[in-house]
């Protein structure tokens, strides 16, 4: 609101969310990008797409550190490339639109200790795995942009720096990431700081399909109840679904 | 010639090289895939792409060490991206062929210290500077693919982990940079371990100008003389030109 001029207004929002908390889906985000657009077309939509963006990434430095890895694709929908804060600057990836791409989430019983899971993130580097890396953020982009999901896949299951020292942490990590990997989906890693696993397939049957192996793995190797949701690729970001008449 | 599997024939090769050695251009690379390519032409053709870089790998792992940063491109022209070595996995990436890009390569006559080039890498990244890296690196891959000059110049430009290490040791190179930039090209960086300095442009003629402030800032901040050549982007690689009827 302060964006919009607007000071002497009060508002009163209230959030039907649909995601859990703390499940490394990054829920926060989509509730402050969902106040962020519901306020701007309140006020006679005068705020691009980046200052909501900026306006989403102050709400977010309060709960999650100041980041944009979720607000950004939350409004701007796809894939998003961060390229930098300072000033910021985004780069929105194109999923090839006659491809479809769906997501496998499936999300624990389980609190992910979010200390523990900052602590396990390695100050330092080595030079090897610093190049691996980036190989595959380079492989990664290539592939959104040519709706490579093989690429994809391959490129989100390749992380040497996170992911190995963070699924230890998740009961059943290992064994979910293998279980989806078995039942043909594309990748599989960890969502955000977990406790979520998410997975890429190419249509809704094999999501169901998968998600259910990896619900199965997390049972078994984790002990842990979970829930599967399948969910497209989303390209368009929060919106506008219908308002009430004054 | 042991891929091909011929074991019988002695085979001499005389070299006409453009290059200089040791300019960081990757002319040991040139020479191997000059080598592999006219090997495999002589003999029928036989090998694939992919077998003539593992060839020319083979080569380099004696020169320069075993990687196919420079063997890769010079096979296969145009921008690739290693994306693993075990197995090798290679991704091309194709600039759209309807744009243009040139390269100004501005050469000084300077030994870079192999040694003191190697040892001024850092074994260790801190996390900020690899997430800064992997950006850029996912940013250079968009640029690529969607012909994105700007985009280009500033990726290359943004190297926070080796450029900063190496420059210093180049007498004028932060000056040449800076030369380059303000003249209107792209982008600009040190050309593999250097002493070379890279910059990018979209037209022959602004790079013939790039190049003349790159050579003047050589000379006047770094007291090197220096070369400037004026090249497009190969998008073939290395190939046939033509031959001697037996």
């Amino acid at each position: 609101m302060k964006m919009l001029s607007i000071r002497s207004v009060g508002l009163s929002l209230s959030l039907e969310k649909g995601l859990p908390l703390g499940s490394g889906l990054g829920s926060s985000a989509a509730s402050a990008a969902a106040a962020a657009v519901a306020v701007n077309e309140l006020f006679g939509r005068k705020l691009e797409v980046k200052d909501l963006v900026l306006a989403g990434l102050e709400s977010e430095a309060k709960v999650s550190g100041y980041h944009a890895d979720n607000i950004a694709p939350a409004i701007m929908g796809g894939f998003v490339l961060i390229r930098s804060y300072d000033p910021l600057e985004l780069m929105s990836l194109q999923f090839p639109v006659e491809k479809d791409l769906i997501f496998v989430l499936v999300s624990p019983d389980f609190e992910a200790p979010t200390k523990k899971m900052r602590a396990a993130l390695p100050a330092e580097i080595g030079m090897s795995h610093h190049v691996w890396n980036c190989s595959q953020a380079g492989a990664l982009v290539a592939s959104v942009l040519q709706g490579d999901l093989v690429g994809l896949g391959k490129a989100l299951s390749s992380d040497k720096i996170v992911e190995p020292k963070r699924a230890p942490l998740i009961p059943g990590m290992e064994a979910v990431k293998k279980a989806a990997l078995q039942a043909g989906a594309f990748g599989c890693t960890i969502s955000g700081a977990g406790p979520t696993a998410v997975a890429v397939v190419d249509s809704e049957g094999r999501g169901v399909e998968v998600g259910e192996r990896m619900v199965e793995a997390f049972w078994k190797e984790g002990n842990l109840k979970a829930v599967a949701m399948v969910r497209r690729l989303d390209r368009v970001g929060a919106r506008l679904v219908g308002s009430v008449p004054r």
